[in-house]
């Protein structure tokens, strides 16, 4: 069975936002999936990228570089606690699920904490691993959200653009970067303005993609997929 | 005199980040502005969207709402100390500065949770007073960063995509969106793979930008700015 990653943010469990992780992990279990779970606000997940990260000695304790320091401390297997248990289960997941409320056009400041903090050099890439050949090369990931704003404000020539504008920075400049391939985003648009049955069908919709997943193709991570 | 706030996240004094924003700090003093400084890795400065942002009762406690309540905060004055200050600051400037190191083609996650707590519904935004009629409009805002990648990796047609791609969640999706007006991003590429010499050159070139920023006309926040 595969075994995949759930990198949810929402603080509350009566979310669409955490109804469509449920529906994930049941789906998925229901497969035969290993269904791993990281419920950030639930742990309390440390976003902030700090001394805290390294432990024991600095390589350079003169002038702190964050960078520099946590990847001399993947290699001596110094990094803290929280952060190795996080890299343990993204080594072992063929697949991460981010499953989020799109705040100001990104991630919530708690799941750009996790990329910041989990994914770093040594791990996820090393110069010149980076991108097709970035050390997470085999693995898939897809970006679950939910918006503000409707479908139609997020249409090219709309004033917030196409939501693939914003999908560069998170699908390729991280997941990419680390060699990762990216399944089309699954997004639910102004879940907060349409009827509870409307929401329903977005679960509905939801599972039902989850059933024919692993036959779907990366799509083709190139400036002309976002940009076009 | 005008006013500046200075948002700040690198985590070491010594670092180019920290010298751009002395620097930035002393130029607009020698001209006459009143400059504020939030530090965030010294205010150790809280990302994450809580329930603890909100004073006293919610809103609904039946169901967390994250912008419903700090919406509703907002407006009863009850939002978290901390927030409250960093919007006093936000009020009073004419310009704000972002100082950051890039992470992930984006801020630090420590300054996406400034983004995500402070410029709350009500305060910085209240439909359909956004883009051009949001709240915050009469300022300015400046991006000013560093880079992990050099200039060549972050042109069109290069493996990083144009540098403004990744610019558009952040001056589009967050600046325009609450009508501060834009000046172009400041950007240092690559500083820790180049010379002191080019490192102390860099400074100079922020001093000396900064010399003539208040006669500088914002960019033209389209599409065709980041796109073209």
């Amino acid at each position: 069975g595969k075994k995949v990653l759930i990198v949810y943010a929402h603080q509350e469990p009566k979310s669409l936002n955490g109804s469509l992780k449920r529906v994930a992990v049941e789906e998925l279990s229901k497969q035969g999936c290993t269904v791993m779970v990281s419920d950030l606000y639930a742990m309390q997940f440390e976003p902030r990228a700090t001394r805290n990260d390294i432990v024991g000695c600095l390589h350079n304790s003169e002038e702190f570089n964050y960078g520099m320091e946590t990847w001399e401390a993947y290699k001596r297997g110094s990094l803290s606690k929280d952060v190795i248990e996080e890299q343990k289960k993204v080594q072992e997941a063929d697949l991460l699920i981010f499953q989020f409320p799109l705040y100001w056009f990104s991630m919530p400041a708690i799941m750009k904490g996790w990329m910041d903090r989990v994914l770093v050099q040594g791990f996820a890439h090393e110069f010149p691993n980076c991108y097709d050949s970035g050390l997470l090369k085999n693995k898939l990931a897809l970006f679950s959200f939910t918006t503000g704003g409707t479908k139609e404000m997020y249409a090219k020539g709309s004033i917030s653009g196409d939501i693939r504008y914003l999908l560069w920075p998170m699908q390729h400049g991280i997941m990419h970067f680390c060699g990762v391939k990216v399944l089309a985003p699954h997004i639910c648009f102004a879940p907060e303005y349409v009827s509870e049955e409307k929401r329903m069908e977005m679960l509905i919709a939801w599972a039902e993609r989850l059933k024919t997943l692993w036959e779907e193709k990366p799509i083709n991570c190139t400036p002309e997929w976002y940009f076009k």
